[in-house]
């Protein structure tokens, strides 16, 4: 099911839109388990306390802190898939502008076609090639553009995704061998009846099972391998280290250079004959 | 929020009965985590199809396949979760069927203060505290089977969780792992315009990266520190070892010894002049 406004997206960002809104519903997911969990915790505690066994009653509410404790990290989870997401909207925003350029190319192009089938001696049509020519360095700078951003971007997103998910993982494993051992402290020797339940003794080691996860909580740190990133100068123009600082509207030397080689080859192309009008950058 | 069946729920089980339902939520909540990993697995790999770069392209679709494994342990802990629900059922269960006995003997009680107050010689409160001592065996019985399966199931409910989060946080962690390796494939160094990406050559590599989390997910087994049981010989009838294979309408010899105990218990009371009706069972 895709809503209109799916279908309202440029052609270039349509799947990457889905993407980042099925994201949306992941994380909807998950915030729904940290809420139930949560409500779990508080339930657990309830009915132990009502029970009337002080065992029961004891390792109950002592799971239920740690429970809240792993419903904490599936919030936390959560929140930290919204960051992932909230990078791939870049990617996405970006292939959202790049389309006009792309569009704006395709139909020159078009224009040209017709032309020299319909007119070819036309006036116009020279005034065309010169417009392609614009055209075309515009779409060299918005697909370097393109690429960077989404090379860039695509690995912190998924940086942030599987760091998130190890860090949860870590931390629940934490908790959960903890809420193993208060769980050990219930004897579940069966009684026959009129037999009394030995008063439970086992209290301060349950708390001190809960100071151990608190302890191993503060002291966890990231350990995961690095994702290693070669874009970290990649200024807001989307462009290499050396053109940092300089805007879209005003192209760097670098680009510029380029476009003007992309003028000249073509030029010289059509000197010699050729019309190739797709650019097939062969320069580095 | 409680529906109308959590009020038709005995007093005994209404707050298990309530946690068992949310815990239902929280298992819906990791179904829809699951199917929505699964998705965003496929939008993925089919977002870096088509951005026609083949780095993006691979590096996309390795991390689709293990993003769709991550989306099965999902899925997994749910029914996991599921397994775990069905066992603090049994606990209910048992909940329920305990409340009658206990109005039954909070019945004949009351009748009996009745009686005594208002007719002390009547006929009929002799035969009432016979009925008492028979219910009050029946009641011993049946708060013996209630602690017998709450601290067995109770444990065995959260083993159960405990484990299949720790499954899961496991398994997840060997498959973000290789993501991240995966995802380091992917060479982010911007590029200036009109210059051509490198042809992606860690195909083969990130493969690799996948056969390593596979073989990580194959070899994988538990190694939680066990939940300690002893209450593997509960018999059906929810008594110890000595008693299985007898049913709850024959209730074992150590049940009827008690009984007849808690019987002549009473009958020495009543001799000397004490009218204490509530049983405090002293005898182990």
């Amino acid at each position: 099911m895709s809503s209109l406004r799916g279908i309202q997206q440029p052609e270039l960002s349509k799947k990457l839109y889905k993407l980042i809104k099925t994201e949306n519903h992941a994380i909807g997911a998950y915030e729904s388990a940290g809420r139930e969990t949560h409500s779990i915790a508080t339930q657990l505690s309830e009915w132990g306390e009502s029970t009337d066994d002080d065992g029961v009653s004891e390792v109950s509410d002592k799971l239920a802190v740690l429970l809240a404790e792993i419903a904490d990290q599936e919030d936390l989870f959560a929140q930290n898939l919204e960051d992932s997401r909230g990078v791939l909207k870049q990617i996405r925003n970006t292939e959202s502008s790049v389309q006009p350029s792309r569009n704006q190319k395709a139909k020159i192009q078009d224009e040209i076609q017709k032309l020299k089938y319909k007119e070819p001696e036309s006036t116009k049509l020279p005034i065309l090639e010169q417009e392609l020519v614009r055209a075309e360095a515009q779409s060299l700078v918005a697909e370097a553009q393109l690429t960077n951003v989404t090379r860039q971007r695509f690995k912190e997103a998924y940086d942030l995704r599987t760091a998130a998910m190890i860090e949860r993982a870590e931390k629940q494993i934490l908790l959960a061998t903890q809420a193993r051992r208060v769980l050990n402290l219930l004897d579940d020797t069966p009684i026959v009846p009129g037999e009394e339940r030995q008063h439970f003794a086992g209290s301060q080691q349950a708390q001190s099972f809960l100071n151990d996860a608190e302890t191993g909580l503060r002291g966890w740190s990231s350990s995961v391998e690095p994702v290693h990133m070669n874009s970290k100068g990649l200024g807001t123009n989307a462009m290499p280290d050396s053109t940092v600082g300089e805007t879209l509207d005003s192209p760097s030397s670098a680009t510029m250079s380029t476009a003007q080689q992309r003028i000249e080859d073509r030029e010289r192309a059509q000197e010699h004959g050729t019309d190739d009008v797709v650019p097939t950058a062969t320069y580095a």
